[in-house]
This record gives C-alpha cells, sequence and structure tokens, in this order.
C-alpha cells in the first residue's frame, strides 16, 4: 500500500504522491512546544495529527526517525523580536531559575503525550542544547552576505535574500504586501527591514539566559533552533516538516530562508500543516484567553465544559476531521465522540475474543465477503488520501456493524471465509490500536472482580431475584457498566 | 526539626549539623544516570536514596533546587580515557543515531523513577547541552596553568594541582600509592602522568558526537560536565553534592579538582553517598552479569528470582537498610518486604477512614498518649539521623500496632486525646507517604466494585451458605485481597 499514499504538500498547494528521498528511510521534523506553560489542547491537535501521520507511515513498513524538539529559549513574546523571552518572564514572575520552569513544563508535556497515547518521537532535542550548531549556522549566513551584524545582534537580510532566492515561498506572502503591511522603523530599530529577523540577540544585561559567541554574549532567535536541529538529525535534506497552520508564517518561512541561505539547501521535501481547533469559532490560544487544559477536560472543571470528559474520547473527537480542517469544539461534539469511542472499545473487546469456527452446515456469503473486504480497503484508502482519519473511522464503523452482528448472532460467522475473518480482525484491530492509537481506558484488573459480580448477576437472574438483579446493574452502570444477556450468556460492555 | 538534622559528610568522614549555606534554600546536586542502557537495580538504589533526602528536606520545610543530571556524552568505557564512548558505542551496535539511543534510555529511565514513585527533580540537565559551559571551564583550567593540551586533547594536570592543593581530600586517596598502581605509560599515551585525566579529547574522524572548540572538534571529558552544571545552576558554592559510592573515586574527587582549578573553590559543603545493591554479596554491576532490571523484577522474570515483586515491595525492601550499609538482595528479604509492605499500606487505608470520637466513658490513657508521643519523635529521631530510613520504618511500625488495636477494638480510640491522634495520624500519613513515598498499588476505582462483592459476600454469609462464603473468599484472595470479618461489619485488606 505504500505507492498509494498522498500526502498534502503545503509546499505546493496540492495533494502529492508520497515518494521518500531515500526508501524506506522517512525523517520528519516537528515543531515542539515551548515550554512555558501548560499544553493547551490547540496545541495537542497539532501533535495529535503528527502522531497518526508517524503511525501510519510505520504501519506502512516506513522506517522512520521522528525529530521533535522542545524550545527552551529564545521565543519572545512575539514575532517582531522585541518583548520578554517566554521562559525567562515566566521564571522571573515564578521566582525560579529558567531551566526550572522548562523542566516542570517538559514533564507537564510528557506527561499529556502519555495520557493522549501518543507515541515517542525517535529525539527529542532542545534549542538550548544546540547553542555551538545555531552559532555555527549564524556564521555561514553572515558568510553568505545574507544577514549583518549590528550592536551584537545578527540580523537575516530578507530583502537582499529575496534577490536571489523566493521569500514567500512556502507561505506565498508577497514581500511588497508584507512590506506595506508593516509599521515604520522607528530610530530605536536596528533592524534595515522591518521583515528581517533576529538570529542572534544580545542579551540585556538583566538578561538569564545567555552564551557567548562572536558577536555577543546572547541567545538564537527563535527560528534558527529548528533549522539547526532538523539538518543536524536528519540531513541537509528530509522528507516532512511539519507543525500547527500558524507556523507557517512566519516560523516556517524563515527557517527554508535560514537553510537556504546557510546549507544552500532548502529543507523539507513535504511541509505538512495541522489546522487550529477552534471553539465557539474562534481560534484557541493562551492570548485570547479561551484555551482549554487537557486537565480540565478531564475534570470538567472549565466554564465552556457540561462535564469530564476522557482522554480516549478527545482523542477520538479529534480523529474525526481531517487535520487539514479547522475543528471546532463542543459539548455536543464530545458527548458523541465519548459515545463513539465507547463503541469502537466495545468492538475491540468483542473482536479479540471472538474465534473463527465453520460449522459445515452454513455456506460462505461471497457478498458479505467481498464487502468486508472493501471495508478493509477502505480504511487504507482514507489513510493513503493525505491521512484522513474522519473517513477511515466511518469506514471502521461499517466493519463494527458486521462485528456486532457475529456477537448477537444475526451474522454466522461461518458465513464469512477465514481469510475473510482473519483480514477483518487484523485490520481492524491494527487501525483502531496502532494507527489511530485508541486503547481501552479499563485497566483490564478489573475482570476479575467483574467476573465475581457477574456471577452473583447470574445467580440472581436464575432464582428470579429481581431485586437484585437490578442492584447489581444499578451499581455496574456507575462504573460506566452496562450487563448485556446474551444468548451465549451474560455479557458486559462500556456504556455507549 | 530543622535545627536538629545531621548528614554524614564523606568530605570529613562524620556525621555533621545540617546548616546550609543559605537556608531555607539548599542546592543538591547528583550524579544521574549513563544512557545507554536500562537502567539496573543498582544505580535505582542510589537515585532512591536522594528522593529520600530530596523528600525528607522539603518536609523539614526546606526549599530545595534539586539537579540531577543526564550523561549523553563522553562517558567512555573505562575511566582511563580510553575506548569508546558508551552511547556512540551503542548507537553504532543497533544502527541508530547516538540521539536516539539517548531519548530511549531517557525516556525509560523516566518511566522507573515514575514507577517507584520518585519525585522529579528540580532540573534535568545534560551534558551534550552544556557544551559551551564545559568549554568555558576547560579554558579556566587552562588559564590557571593546571591543564595541558596536546594534539587537540587537554588533560587536567594532577601533579602540579597538588602542589597547591589536595587531590585526595574527598576519596583519602595518596597520590605516591595512586601512582605506584598505575602501569607505566606507555609511549602512545599522550599524558604527563597516568592520573591526569581528560577534560577534552579529540574526535577520531568515525567519531559522531562532536563539538568545535579551540583545540579540536572533540567532546568533554566525562568528570567536566557534572562541575559545569551542578556550579551553573546551583552556584560555585552549593549545599549537597551526592552519588553512588563508586562515584567518589576519580569521579567526584576529580570533579572537586577541576573547581578548585578553574572556580578556585571546592564546590559542594556536604558530599553524600549510597551504598551498593550487592546480590548474593557481590555488587550489582552491567559489567559482572549480575545485575536486575525493574521490569525482570515485576514480571519474576530472572534467574535468581523466584516470583514477581511489585515496585512499592521493592522501594520498601531497600528503605529497610540505611542508605550508607551495603544491601543485599534476595528472594527472601524481597518476600518479606511484600508482607512488610503490605501492613504499612493496610495501615494507611485503616487510618485514612478513623475518626475520632470520645465516647464520655473511657479516661485518657497517659501512658499510650505519652507512648505515641515518643513513637512520632523517634520518626524525626530517626531521620534526623542521616536519613535513617531502617529506624524510621521500625518506629512506624510501633504506630501499626496501635493503629491497628484501635481498628480491632482492643484500643479505644477515646483513651487518646484528640491531639495525640490528629499528631498519630499526621506522622504516620506523612512519613509513609510524603517521606517514604510510599503508596498504596491498588488503583481507587477497584472499590466500588469491590463494595458490590462485599455486598453478596454478606448476604451469603447471612444466608449460612458457605460454600459461596468460601467461593468469593477464594477468587478474592486471587487478586491478593483477604477479607475481614470484623465487629463492625465485613472488611478488606492486602493480603500480607
Amino acid at each position: 500500500m505504500q505507492q498509494n499514499l498522498k500526502v498534502y504538500n503545503s509546499l505546493s498547494g496540492s495533494k502529492e504522491k508520497f515518494q521518500p528521498l531515500n526508501p524506506p528511510y522517512v525523517g520528519m521534523y516537528v515543531c515542539g512546544p515551548t515550554v512555558y506553560s501548560d499544553v493547551h489542547l490547540g496545541n495537542l491537535r497539532s501533535f495529535l495529527s503528527f502522531d497518526i501521520i508517524y503511525r501510519y507511515l510505520m504501519h506502512l513498513g516506513y522506517k522512520v526517525r521522528y525529530v521533535r524538539n522542545i524550545t527552551d529559549v529564545g521565543h519572545l513574546e512575539n514575532d517582531a523580536d522585541e518583548g520578554e523571552d517566554k521562559i525567562a518572564k515566566k521564571a522571573k514572575l515564578e521566582n525560579l531559575e529558567p531551566m526550572e520552569i522548562v523542566h516542570r513544563y517538559t514533564q507537564g508535556f510528557h506527561q499529556v503525550t502519555r495520557v493522549f497515547n501518543m507515541q515517542e518521537p525517535s529525539i527529542e532535542p532542545s534549542a538550548s542544547g544546540h547553542i555551538i550548531e545555531q552559532i555555527a549556522l549564524v556564521s555561514k549566513i553572515l558568510e553568505a552576505g545574507l544577514a549583518y551584524e549590528i550592536n551584537g545582534s545578527v540580523y537575516f537580510d530578507v530583502l537582499k535574500y529575496n534577490e536571489q532566492a523566493h521569500y514567500g515561498a512556502l507561505s506565498g506572502r508577497v514581500l511588497d504586501d508584507l512590506i506595506s503591511g508593516t509599521r515604520d522603523l522607528d530610530g530605536q530599530d536596528e533592524k534595515r527591514s522591518p521583515l528581517d529577523f533576529a538570529l542572534w540577540k544580545k542579551a540585556a544585561p538583566s538578561h538569564i539566559m545567555r552564551w557567548p559567541s562572536p558577536w555577543s554574549d546572547g541567545f538564537p532567535g527563535w527560528h534558527l533552533e529548528c533549522s539547526t536541529m532538523s539538518t543536524k538529525y536528519l540531513g541537509k535534506k528530509f522528507d516532512i516538516h511539519g507543525g500547527g497552520i500558524d507556523l507557517k508564517f512566519p516560523h516556517h518561512e524563515c527557517e527554508i530562508a535560514q537553510c537556504v541561505a546557510g546549507y544552500g539547501e532548502s529543507p523539507a521535501k513535504y511541509w505538512m500543516h495541522a489546522n487550529m481547533l477552534t471553539i465557539n469559532g474562534q481560534k484557541m490560544s493562551k492570548s485570547l484567553g479561551n484555551s482549554i487544559l487537557p486537565r480540565q477536560l478531564f475534570s470538567g472543571d472549565h466554564q465552556l465544559l457540561d462535564r469530564p470528559y476522557s482522554p480516549m474520547t478527545v482523542r477520538f473527537f479529534m480523529l474525526q476531521t481531517h487535520y487539514r480542517s479547522t475543528l471546532d469544539i463542543s459539548n455536543e461534539a464530545l458527548t458523541a465522540a465519548a459515545k463513539g469511542y465507547k463503541k469502537l472499545a466495545n468492538g475491540l473487546r468483542i473482536l479479540k475474543r471472538l474465534q473463527y469456527q465453520e460449522n459445515g452446515q452454513t455456506a460462505i456469503d461471497e457478498k458479505i465477503n467481498q464487502q468486508i473486504g472493501q471495508f478493509c480497503d477502505n480504511c487504507y484508502h482514507a489513510m493513503n488520501d493525505d491521512f484522513n482519519t474522519a473517513k477511515t473511522i466511518a469506514h471502521l464503523f461499517n466493519i463494527l456493524k458486521k462485528i456486532n452482528s457475529i456477537h448477537t448472532g444475526s451474522l454466522d460467522i461461518s458465513q464469512l471465509s477465514p481469510e475473510t475473518f482473519d483480514r477483518m480482525k487484523s485490520v481492524f484491530l491494527d487501525f483502531v490500536e496502532n494507527v489511530l492509537g485508541l486503547e481501552e481506558e479499563r485497566p483490564g484488573q478489573l475482570d476479575p472482580l467483574l467476573d465475581i459480580v457477574l456471577s452473583s448477576y447470574k445467580e440472581a437472574k436464575s432464582l428470579q431475584d429481581y431485586q437484585k438483579v437490578d442492584d447489581i446493574r444499578d451499581q455496574l452502570k456507575k462504573q460506566g457498566i452496562v450487563l448485556k444477556d446474551m444468548k451465549t450468556g451474560v455479557d458486559w460492555a462500556y456504556e455507549e
């Protein structure tokens, strides 16, 4: 199926056949968090999108080196190279060493990625850990004549760069529009053009995070780290560069400019951008004050939330929309997702216990076999179509219907051929658990105690003690478990 | 209680009153893992010892900045500055980028610390992230004339240093003995003396992990990172430097020499060393091939283990011995620890639900109140005596006896004064949960289902259905839970 994968490349603005530079190896770099506060759901969606891309590429057999960085220095409060370093500011507010802030929120970020069942990247480099490499790239850009030093700071010369390359290649921004859109430089600004951006900033005397460099004791510009770390670990030219769509300009545009200026090569073959999470139609962001933190979702403790939602519910909710579409969060959608996720989880439980058996009487039903085969193919088609998880989930629900029919007895398992059954099982399990990363939220250790409860339930039923039957049903329901009286006996399921 | 804490200082070889440089702040640096393989139990014991020290200092009200590093470069296979970098070698064997090795085993290490309920350090700096700072320290030592460059490498000049300071101050090693104990230098060696150690090593052409420096493209010596990172985050002079006892020489001795040579100051006021874990009387180490990994403990899958042991069992086992004594691991000792831990965990469960009540008839028993007060004081005395967790646990078991007596009814809670009860409760909970870090291993969500099982059990009992009573008991026992018929009704406990 590898040969059929298409990805939307932001650079060309179209879906392209995915052809890695050195198959079966794939190098993927994704812009990670700036660790000065808790990661909010908007960030999470972006990381989740690339988690899916990583998982599916591996499912297709690619050997992926996935690099996701930690921005722990140099990210100023606005993109105009002014204001304080976000981490240093937070450290000052909380009266801590900046690296304490970094450690706290890096751990918090890791915890969130674990809770949401995201795969670890292969390497997680930090900006502060690559100052030497960043200084080396600044030197290269200076040598190329595409940056200038002033008062100990170094700026990228966008206009000069644009004479020999194309600034705007990724974002489609037009230089003249950008210039007319900026305010005039006042006399205080060191930059030649308002479009220029910092490669190295001289640190004010009070600035804590600083390193020696040929130009000043200072710190690297924000865009620089990604150009440095992506190429250090993936080579000057690699396959995929990803991030949230808000990073497309200026961050990614500047990354390309830096790499072209310093290394003579545009770094990534495919640029991929995850779209925004909106809430009531507005972008979710810390600065707008409408952001929801993962822990608020789990507790339901947020003015915009009616009730708590579990990690897998949120994961499922996000995957119901393609990563390039905006996704609006609402209680209605989350509640529906909770139901949908539990349906899938129940399907997993049922399917794992299903054993194929021929009964020697029932004939194999070609039409049903064909149909199931088509559903399985469709899962691949949807994912191959630029990782369309929304469509994939719809196809999985078609398979689920068959699983449930077998479970309830309305479809006889021996109407399926053994091959169809095996394929259905492996595709459903692989896609739900490995590709979409949806796992059962109940710990398995619940089952032994449940068995005891179930035997009490069965006994009460056989004794026609309906008071007790109802009691047990009610108590289990409080735990999110419903009992089902099947032909084959009593079974339990997650309440959907 | 702060003023009574005594710590054993390896530097003086005696217990000293603990007087931090800038109370209530305490700076503590602990040598972390070299992330080229899974952490084994011997490493774990060392990190656990400092976890206890960190927890108790905070319990006493100190504001602790706890720095524990990650060694991700420069740790050669032997201390004689020869052989390959451990991480680069592993990377070559597994055909990975060294930083992939680093990320994998750093994550593995973090997972182990979480499973064993260790507190996060405040900062976790990595050697590769502080190359600039390490180069700066090498320059300072060169300026001081206490190092020399040869063929692009820089070595610390131990003999010259010893003319003006004392090499051996920490370890008590005598220079003449050290010299006579080393082999002659062959002509190939660049060092002036076999005691000299590398500050910077020129990288061979095939060496992947390399950085530019004034002397060569190369990498820092292993000892250098800790001198650099401890002082960067805690100041030139800080309170506590800790590590496993095997690091005392040469690693910590070299750290002191580097700091004195470069900064003119011995870095730490108190040096603390955790003793070894032995197995059948032998040191546990990767090179001896007798090491046990945490996951092997949990599965029981190791030739030296009779059965699996849980994380809290192992934590309890290690705390039963003072950190400065060697600790020999055996199935007998682990099995006894499993019982002991469960006794404490049952005490926690009981105590949390105990409510004080006066009954108006029983008089307060002064002797028992005094006794309980003494047990509580003893917990502090033991911890204040160089963090003696072994004695602390013995005192907690004395308190536990009283808790159990109240629970079984042989001691009437109203024989205690309300103040005694409150103190007993807060000391027991604080010491077990916060200071020793022992937590209940059963997730709380088990209780609701247990309630259903318990009501079936009670009903069976009242109906004198002893077959069913036994069935439920047996099934719960398989889950490690025993039922207790109390005067007050049926209760459950972890099987001890």
